[in-house]
Order: C-alpha cells, then structure tokens, then sequence
C-alpha cells in the first residue's frame, strides 16, 4: 500500500497529504474516504475524478495560488469554508490535499490547530516537519495572523461532534460552546 | 494547550511524540490516554509518574537505547512486545514517545507502518519527516530488515479491531486474517 506524499493523519476523521495518483488509490480505499478538500485552482484529474465518482466521495474544491509574499494571501473566506468541511463530521473521514502537502495544506491545518487551542509554537512545529527545507514566512504569518474568534462565530450553527462516542474516544473541540 | 514537542497522530487511539513534560499535562488530558509506551531506559521523572498515576494511565516501559552503528539495535523481543502494546485496543488511547520522539519512536512507527503494508519509502518518508536531519540510516536499515512474518505469528491470538465500529469508521488492519 503506497500512501499519498506527506501523508499524515490530523485528527480521527481527518488527513493530509500532497496530490494522490491512481497508484495511492487503494491505500486510500483503506482510509474509506466520504470526502476531499482540494486546495488547488487547477482542475481535478480525470482519473483522480473518476475515482471519486466510483467510491462516492464528495469533492470540495476550495482552489487557492496559497500565501506568497507580499500581496498574495488564502482568502479569508475560502480558508473558512474550508475548516468549515472539517469540522462537520458529516464529512468524515476527509482528506485535505494540494500539491506538495506543504504550503496551502499546511496553512489549512494551522488554522484548524488554533481552533483546537494549540499554542503557536506547537502548530510551527508541525507546519515546519511537512514543509521542510520549503517552509514559508508568509504561510506562518498567515497563521498567526488568522483570526479564530470570527470562524468560531460562524461556527456556532454547527453541531459538532466526533462519531466515536464510545467510551474513553469522546473527544470533543475546545470550541465546542454549546454542549 | 501545549502538545508535547514532535507530536502527531499515528493512527485512531496511537499517538507519538518526544517527551512530554508537565506543561503537556493539560494536553494529555485532551487525548483522554489509556496507556504510554515509553521507549527510553531512564526511570520515568517523578512528575510523570505522579501525573500517570492520577490519570490511571498505564506504563509501560520498554527502554533501549535504540539504534547505533555499527552494534547496538533495538532487540526484537522489544519491539513485538511494543507492537503488541500498540496493537490492542485495550491499551488505546496510547502515546508512544521516547526522548525527542525521533529515532525510537521513529523506529516503531516504521515498524508499525510495515504491518499495515505501507511500501517502504512511504515509511522512510515519515521517519524522516519527524527525524529531519537527526535521521540515522541505523534505523532505516532496522526497519527495512524488520520481519513482519514473525509477529504476525505472534499477533495471531490477538483479536484485533478498533473501537470505532460505527459507519464509516470501521476498520482493521490488513494483518487481521481471522475475521
């Protein structure tokens, strides 16, 4: 089984990779995907598509150029609709995937480490050991800069909560205000 | 909330991380830890201890010293009783770590990733996501050599199966052959 590059699991119901080819198809039939969050502007490959149709996995296609100095940044409002696919357990498990698994993944899954109260050195960290030698200022600042209390708002409509209810896996977000 | 350093999900109730001190005892708590595989042959700090026993966190200590060129490699026995550890869900949730949560912890994730049929460059490519410069060929030789047959024999009598049976989250390791 050959997982996508940089793959890695976030959190129960949620992964990160770079961009899969059919040859990482059955590993992800392993992961039994009910969807995908594509942070690329380019469209989906035909056999990538073809793949999603056949498993009915549900693609949302939240295409972004990511975070390049000095003008260039993930719109606020793409990077909220995309945490907004996370944290609804309707669509677990998901995959967050561009290309490298680096730049805009790594910027998504930052944003989504502040909603869970992780400190700011600790989401570095992780951004750091995906990207590497490529790591960017701009991604890092965008992170910090990133405004939780706005996306919490939104959030608020919805209910969330992780499907393991059984015994010691209850696990809920640190946002979760309403329970 | 502060995740103790290298920290990462593994796999559903498998974590890793470098060693965990008390300002991570907040974080911990988060994961709601049944047990820790603690791969160092130093005595566990006091402040552990006392954390673990107030949490009814189970130890278990399997110190080595790792391995170093051109002698010195984990002993085998050591190794299956940690995947054994890994691999039963009475024991989950349960974080792995060693001292920067590299090289050993590195080295049973490698081996862990084997059982699950992951192709060996997806399994170097996670060791060295977490290892980054620190990465010893030792310990991708070590898993390279490591032989899945054996403890596949030795896991036979453990009926295996995660927690999280409900919809879509089912799922069992390819190793699993007594279903």
């Amino acid at each position: 089984m050959e997982p996508p590059p940089n793959f890695e699991m976030v959190d129960v119901g949620i992964y990160r990779s770079g961009f899969p080819d059919p040859s990482n198809f059955d590993f992800l039939d392993s992961l039994k995907l009910r969807s995908i969050v594509y942070l690329c502007p380019e469209k989906y490959p035909e056999a990538n598509v073809g793949y999603l149709r056949s498993r009915r996995i549900r693609l949302f296609h939240l295409g972004t150029d990511g975070n390049k100095e000095p003008f260039m940044t993930i719109p606020k409002d793409l990077i909220n609709n995309a945490l907004s696919v996370l944290l609804d357990i309707r669509n677990h498990p998901v995959l967050i995937h561009c290309k490298r698994g680096k730049h805009r993944t790594g910027s998504l899954v930052g944003c989504f480490r502040k909603l869970q109260n992780w400190c700011l050195s600790s989401v570095f960290e992780e951004y750091q050991r995906f990207a590497g030698a490529k790591s960017r200022i701009a991604d890092l600042k965008y992170i910090e800069m990133f405004d939780v209390t706005s996306i919490r708002q939104c959030l608020l409509g919805i209910i969330y909560q992780y499907h393991h209810t059984c015994g010691s896996q209850v696990r809920r977000l640190a946002y979760q205000e309403r329970s």
